[in-house]
């Protein structure tokens, strides 16, 4: 299903060979070695494709779904259409990643350097490294093993980059600490000096920021989103964090370990987040605040004081997730009883 | 009355020129003859300029212009000051877009290609392109006639661009099959991968994204946007949409014709707008959701379930707009009532 | 403290001496003679360092600190630990960010133009400009001396910037005429056109923008923020204001002197904010405003009236910021009641 123009299908697979690598337990009658050669959506999927179930929302679309084979919870096995082969995981999602992995693996990045990249003398570049035109690589920056340069991306002076990491076209990274496996897409920018200055009728004095960005292992960065580094403490995105498009995260912040933040987030100065915490798209988060492990932010809050751990909250000022709710509906009632 | 280091005037034009061009009707008493040089505001037009009034809010400015001619509704044709030619239109705003295109048609770009532009030999370049300075247009793309690709912009593999196109500065393009006249501005993100991945404590483990960007004949997408392509599905940009600056679209979105979204809107993965939705600053869409042909969503709201066509939401979560006015009279009048 | 691969210290100082830059008063018992090493975070400084304590939320951390020296209002001076040499400052952010200037000064750019960096014929640079490898600089562009033009950046034809400025790497500048030091941040977008179109059925017809960016002195434009310029007057930015990450700024907006806009923060087209405005994060201003010299918006507000001159405001629509306190306190009352 996926265009040629753009992908390389690595199949096909065996239903029993998709099992194994996905971790799925194939369905009474299926035939292990039944022939699949794509991964495609509910309503696109025909006989020789495989595709999933997560959503419910989409039990409709699975019920009249052609795929020949699908992955799905167990507990809705009995909704399949007869005849559909199933690969039966209490994680659909996470089944159906890593099927789709194997017949789309990332391309691998052949080991060049452009005519038209710059690297400076004094750089360290790892093996096997891919530098695209018009890259630049400042002094003394040491880029990782089998990393990716894309087009007119800039690395700053000092840099570190682990190994195989990807820094996106016209990505910009300064000041910063990065560990290996990071993906760092298009004009996300990283490692500027923090929103820092003594206000006055006088005029704003900037204070020098002289932290750095320190992300470690695993981490993703979205497109056009912006990391200041820190303002003498460093900004430190935990292991693992994934960071979508057009966020923003103030100097000296500290992100847990596997964070998700949500597109177009905005993260003030010096608060920290814990392992696992998630915030939803547009959330905005007050500085010096501390937000405990695995706590979720609703999309739209507005987080003005520190949340305990586990805790979900929305609305703004954000309060626990069941009091926004009946503030919606009291609201509404007192509308509806006046109207 | 445009700076002349930015602007080339391309006039003057008669007052029936003018009239013909916008579709408008020349006042009683004015000479089709007269002759004027250039547009102007309200307040900064004098005796050879012509200006126009579209909001009332500027009525006082239009009584005490100096303008020789204005482009006004007919309504408000006897509010004009004494000796003002006027233009009479029912759409005054559009009746001055073409007048001003008339002065300021949009400069041609003379074919050329920059010597540090990089143009891999699988790709095809179209009849009458300008390639600039550090343009990257990668392996098999098929960019067609007379499209000016900006300084430093990033055109990847086997993308395909429509007639006359432009990619502005800095901006990056993936995965993308655009159509006629497309208009991408400074620094957008086109086809980067849609933020999908199986959440877990174990890692967040990266679902390939496989889908594409299609985007319609006539579109602009603005500075700094970004549009992650679909995730098996493609995400789609109707032809004629207008889409402001910082505006984030997830993968799998679909937009219908002529849709209008303001800056800092986030439409969450999955959501479709039909025709003409407008969209104000800042609103945020969840994902999954379904909003009628010609709905209207006020800046800021959160919209969290479908919206039917032509309804006009507002408030987070939305509601009709009607019923989020009263929500904020009825919590204002609770305030005072106790204050 | 400040990591050597990426800042370099102009120090030691004198008590005495930074007393003396700091416009502070050192405290009685104090040596002037005495010498700092460095500048560093409360809880990491030690004997040869030096601190400062601006948020009473970090008492504690005052408290406790190792710092041989710390710059404090005067009003705490009896808090701080025995022995910890005090420069007494009531305006202890700003004379800190005095010292650390002093120990970490700007770098000097090198003159220099790159290989690859491109300058028209016809553009005129200053002396003592660096611009770095992949830069272009439009035809007719006149830059001031000392200019730093940053890696991949793009200045447009005719562009006018004042000495000392800087513009970072990927960054682009046109249609705008620009101050002295005047400090933009990677990525950021400025003089596109802006939002102006007329809508219809028929297509919404584009309508040209005629006007320029007018950016004054000491102004700080942060990274991935945008600015379109006026559709015929010209968009303004006074002397002196600091503007973050991923704002946007629309067509034909003022803002006057000393204005501090902080990230994501969204100003509709034609808002006229007047000196010294501060707007929080994601706040948002519909169009055609008008916005008081000193008026303070809270973050995620919604603007949809005037403001009047020093008032603060919060909440959607925002309200004075005592009213929409009361607001949300009347609120959770409510659902208290009922819940």
């Amino acid at each position: 299903m996926a265009d040629q123009r753009f992908f390389v299908n690595a199949g096909p697979f065996t239903l029993a060979q998709l099992a194994e690598l996905a971790g799925a337990e194939l369905s009474t009658g299926a035939d292990p070695a039944r022939v699949v050669k794509d991964v495609a959506a509910l309503d696109q999927a025909g006989d020789d494709d495989i595709t999933f179930l997560d959503n419910r929302k989409y039990l409709a679309a699975f019920q009249a779904s052609q795929a020949g084979a699908a992955i799905v919870h167990p507990d809705l096995a009995d909704r399949a259409p007869t005849g559909m082969a199933l690969l039966l995981s209490k994680d659909p999602y996470r089944a159906y990643a890593k099927v789709a992995q194997a017949f789309y693996p990332r391309p691998k990045a052949e080991p060049w350097v452009a005519p038209t990249a710059y690297v400076d003398p004094a750089a360290k570049i790892g093996d096997g490294c891919r530098l695209e035109y018009g890259a630049v690589i400042g002094a003394r920056a040491e880029i990782g093993a089998r990393c990716h340069i894309g087009p007119n991306a800039v690395i700053g002076d000092g840099v570190v980059l682990g190994d195989d990491c990807i820094v996106s076209a016209n990505a910009t990274v300064q000041f910063a600490v990065i560990g290996r496996n990071v993906y760092i897409y298009p004009g996300a920018r990283i490692g500027q000096d923090g929103f820092g200055f003594a206000m006055g009728p006088q005029g704003h004095l900037k204070v020098p920021q002289l932290g750095r960005v320190i992300i470690g292992d695993n981490v993703e960065i979205g497109a056009n989103t912006t990391i200041d580094r820190g303002a003498g403490p460093d900004t430190v995105i935990g292991a693992g964090s994934m960071i979508d498009n057009l966020v923003q995260i103030g100097h000296n912040v500290q992100l847990g370990r596997g964070c998700v933040i949500v597109s177009q987030v905005g993260i003030s100065g010096s608060t920290r987040l814990g392992d696992f915490v998630a915030a939803g798209g547009q959330a905005g988060f007050a500085g010096h605040l501390n937000v405990g492990m695995g706590a979720r932010v609703a999309a739209q809050a507005g987080v003005i004081k520190d949340i305990p751990a586990g805790q979900t909250v929305g609305g703004t000022p954000a309060v626990p997730q069941m009091e926004w709710l009946r503030q919606s509906a009291a609201l509404n009632k007192l509308v509806k009883r006046k109207g």
